[in-house]
């Protein structure tokens, strides 16, 4: 039976675009998955907590020398790493906020990077390399080519190293622009924004199709 | 009088390099203002929450609209902006985990971004262009021109975008190679870490002197 991971964590309810996103890419998966099985994480309304000084090194320490912090935190991360290993597909709503990730998706792969757990302790390999890893973006302005803030999304640049150690490599299908129906200095790019919208969604709907039988 | 915000990130105690460096700086800092002030916040010790989907729009949103939880979390924006404020010069341990800013140091820049009290809501300009901020930066690896990861150090890259909003604009002192003391496979370097780690407590050492009247 296939599973997937569908991860939100935008802080926009009814009116996130990544949402939006997620969750039209998770219907085209039931769709291609009959008898599929779905788990589901909100990072946006349940974050998991910050590394602190208290709980951070847990996935440093040997087990039997953790404190009661450190082993509520590695079984935090030992939750999280079993839904990426239960998973063949991971669906994740990455909306970009002052220009990176949303502090949770930060705290998140923070967690499920743990030697022995998700990468190799000899190796530095990552056990998550045959996982098919989607990420549904959505940016506020334009960050492309030739554009005044290329470069600005640093959620997209950051990603695929952060999650290098697991074996994990996104793919990412981003709407951007989001902001042009909000913001009235950005009125003349609401076609833009439209057409990279319709332009994700698009994408969203050729994945996972098994080429029909003649 | 002087002000000096001090703030912490690691989730290292004794054995943080960041911590040593701001240590250091504040330090330096107090030798050439004297009875200058120091603000201190340990976002390592007490990170501030994650925005989410109760909290995250406070800033977005009227007061006189807010939930609880948005004053809450929009009161600790206004103590946070508050701090910058008071102070002319601001000194951030910023440690690179996972290839990116501790989520605590993403979090607290996101608290930050408040139109009307840290930035102007018509222009966009924001309100702190005239404090100097000083970015004491740990890393494990090397991520310099021509190194295997060049361009991985998404902390590095990321912090000036994050807080432009703010009109701040970060000067950097690195100190890299720091994992090489306790890895194995990292031994041969050690002599480039301590090179490295010396060159920062040099470039501290400079900072804030006064050219010496004749």
């Amino acid at each position: 039976m296939s599973t997937l991971l569908h991860i939100d964590s935008s802080i926009h309810l009814e009116d996130s675009v990544s949402r939006a996103l997620t969750a039209r890419a998770a219907g085209v998966w039931r769709e291609t998955h009959p008898g599929g099985q779905v788990i589901y994480r909100d990072l946006g309304s349940d974050p998991v907590p910050h590394f602190d000084t208290r709980s951070g090194l847990a996935r440093m320490v040997p087990g039997e020398a953790h404190t009661r912090e450190q082993a509520d935190s590695m079984a935090l991360s030992l939750e999280l790493i079993e839904e990426i290993k239960s998973a063949d597909t991971i669906i994740l709503g990455l909306p970009v906020y002052n220009f990176g990730a949303p502090s949770s998706v930060k705290a998140w792969v923070d967690h499920l990077i743990a030697p022995g757990h998700s990468v190799d302790p000899e190796t530095n390999e990552g056990f998550f390399g045959d996982k098919d890893f989607l990420v549904l973006e959505s940016r506020g302005g334009g960050y492309g080519e030739g554009t005044p803030r290329e470069g600005w999304d640093h959620a997209e640049q950051w990603l695929p190293h952060g999650v290098y150690m697991l074996g994990l490599e996104p793919r990412f299908i981003t709407a951007e622009l989001t902001l042009a129906n909000s913001v009235p200095a950005m009125e003349t790019l609401k076609p833009l924004a439209a057409e990279s919208l319709a332009a994700a969604e698009r994408a969203i709907d050729a994945q996972w199709k098994a080429p029909v039988a003649a």
